[in-house]
């Protein structure tokens, strides 16, 4: 088995990272008090097992009770605990593709297969074929807004892959950067009822990547026997001090959001008049195609530069839709926009 | 799926917490520094995903290359890692019993089945009935010294444990407090070699029970194909830092348990003088049994003082072990030792 390849996480200084949709913001004054206070604190003792406090700030802000939230070890956990929990060893798992390819190694482990529901050029599915996939599925994982592409599917899409008899999970990664967010409304519509899951995390809107905290949201009867497979200490208690002070403090994250989509606007235009074709985004990096097809040679020209974005090449999609491959970078800050900006205008002529 | 159940944690003061091993006395200041230092430093960037400053202090403590050394979320993490690398669903486990019973949920969250090594009184096993469950196992899971019985097994038992095709995985989460402590020793002996992992955690003589940091050290080979499934990130910045600078001071660790060691003596005593029968231990605990057999009822009339220690059972022992159930107290401070003799001293006398 091919374990999952993340992005480059170089740890040296100097670099401009667009590669991996971290913010580039800081998180809140009040999370540095929060992990300075949890320092002095009792760490010789094992954490609150089920993150009591922070299920309360997170179960105001969606509208439910805290027993709808369990807390992971970032939303990777929490991917893996909803496998653990729902499938069985030939389970079948589908998503959109492409789309987050760390599903297949999660379900990889897990001995479960895989069905790819293959875009279209437009980020559409076939409804019937959707509608044939999930139907014998026992989980759909859809990134929503979806990561490369940024598009996001509406709740009548979402409901042609509801399972018959399994859960759709709304990876909601980036969620708090769509035009209109927002907070496990579609949880308590009546379709969607107990056959839905959705998780968050704290490492894009909340500037929180260095400290891995998810969290997802479900019916309380669907996350009690999540808790089940989990880890019994799975959340530290500095992070978890850290995701309490973060998600209570909204002001701070929906000013850097505000930043983030000022500059999503500005970035997408540039890489528009740079000749990219440029998709819609809904969350906090773009994914665009050049016409001369040259992304990898873009990618190696900006890192020469010491400017990373994602070069992504999908193998076996729809072979109309033009998903093969292409670039997706971050929404950085004005300045790291300034320095890819002008990296590029010197990169482009070369390569068109 | 019954999941597993761990020790109580109140999370409000006044408790005298002798329930779940932890260490008494607080981490190193320079744990603290590390954290207070975290806090302030790139918490909006992906963390080193594989940790490489931990490993490199890991890996210098155990004389090992940093290819020996994996960082999980807690040793339980670790644990995880193991059965996923290493089990497919109907592999076989063996443990001793009773031992650590989470060995059991995890096995079963991956359809394993589990076989337990009925200790004997004297917590040895049967030599031939332990080669003929190993023989046929993927993973052996040994706690040494174990728990609840605080005993440590020579190597020359548990090369009787050694899987003809698997990993016999030493569990020493406790082995700080042995009275010889070792550091991997085991793995550079040929009949060990390439067929062993050890795994260790910072939540007991490390004092960071909070934080949520083990590690597994294993021949290279081993530990490569472990990275392929854990989470690609599944160590926070945080933690890492607390973790680093924790094994980085050998001095505060050692210093913190010889005062643990001293009381562990003391207790003992104590407790025998009571009237119970102690079971000589190599951890940081003692478990214990009395004549009468009132165990879950001297659990309940300590805990009426707000004083925890674990009462435990277990199904199924040998018959002639008497290892049915007992109480497995933690070793405190010595205030806290004063607190739980007290308190024993006009509770035993009713109980006899």
């Amino acid at each position: 088995m091919r374990g999952y390849v993340p992005g480059e996480q170089p740890q040296d200084d100097g670099w401009t990272k667009l590669n991996t949709n971290e913010n580039p913001y800081p998180p809140s004054p009040k999370v540095v008090e929060a992990i300075q206070a949890a320092a002095t604190g009792r760490l010789n003792i094992y954490p609150d097992a089920t993150a009591t406090e922070f299920r309360e700030a997170a179960a105001e802000l969606f509208g439910v009770t805290p027993d709808w939230i369990l807390a992971g070890n970032g939303s990777d956990e929490n991917l893996t605990i909803l496998i653990r929990s729902f499938c069985d060893p030939g389970s079948q798992i589908v998503y959109p593709y492409p789309s987050y390819v760390l599903y297949e190694s999660l379900a990889a482990i897990q001995g479960c297969s895989v069905s790819r529901l293959l875009l279209r050029a437009d980020l559409s599915w076939d409804s019937s074929e959707a509608a044939e996939l999930s139907e014998a599925a026992r989980l759909v994982f859809v990134p929503n807004p979806n990561s490369p592409t940024g598009n996001l599917w509406s709740a009548d899409e979402l409901q042609q892959l509801l399972p018959r008899d399994g859960i759709l999970v709304l990876d909601e990664a980036y969620a708090d950067f769509a035009d209109s967010p927002h907070s496990g409304e579609l949880l308590r519509e009546e379709r969607f009822a107990q056959r839905m899951v959705v998780t968050r995390t704290f490492s894009k809107s909340y500037s929180l990547a260095g400290i891995r905290f998810g969290f997802s949201v479900a019916d309380p009867e669907l996350t009690g026997g999540m808790h089940k497979v989990r880890d019994s200490y799975n959340c530290d208690a500095v992070a978890t001090a850290a995701a309490t002070a973060a998600i209570r403090d909204q002001d701070w994250m929906l000013a850097n959001r505000r930043k983030v989509l000022a500059t999503r606007v500005r970035l997408a235009t540039a890489l528009a008049e740079l000749g990219f074709n440029v998709t819609p985004s809904q969350a906090n990096f773009i994914w665009c195609q050049h016409p001369s097809g040259r992304h990898q040679q873009i990618y190696e020209a900006l890192k020469e530069r010491k400017i990373l974005v994602r070069f992504m090449q999908f193998a076996g999609v729809r072979a109309e839709s033009g998903l093969d491959d292409g670039l997706r970078i971050t929404v950085g800050t004005d300045e790291q926009t300034d320095l890819l900006l002008a990296a590029l205008t010197t990169i482009m002529p070369e390569q068109t």
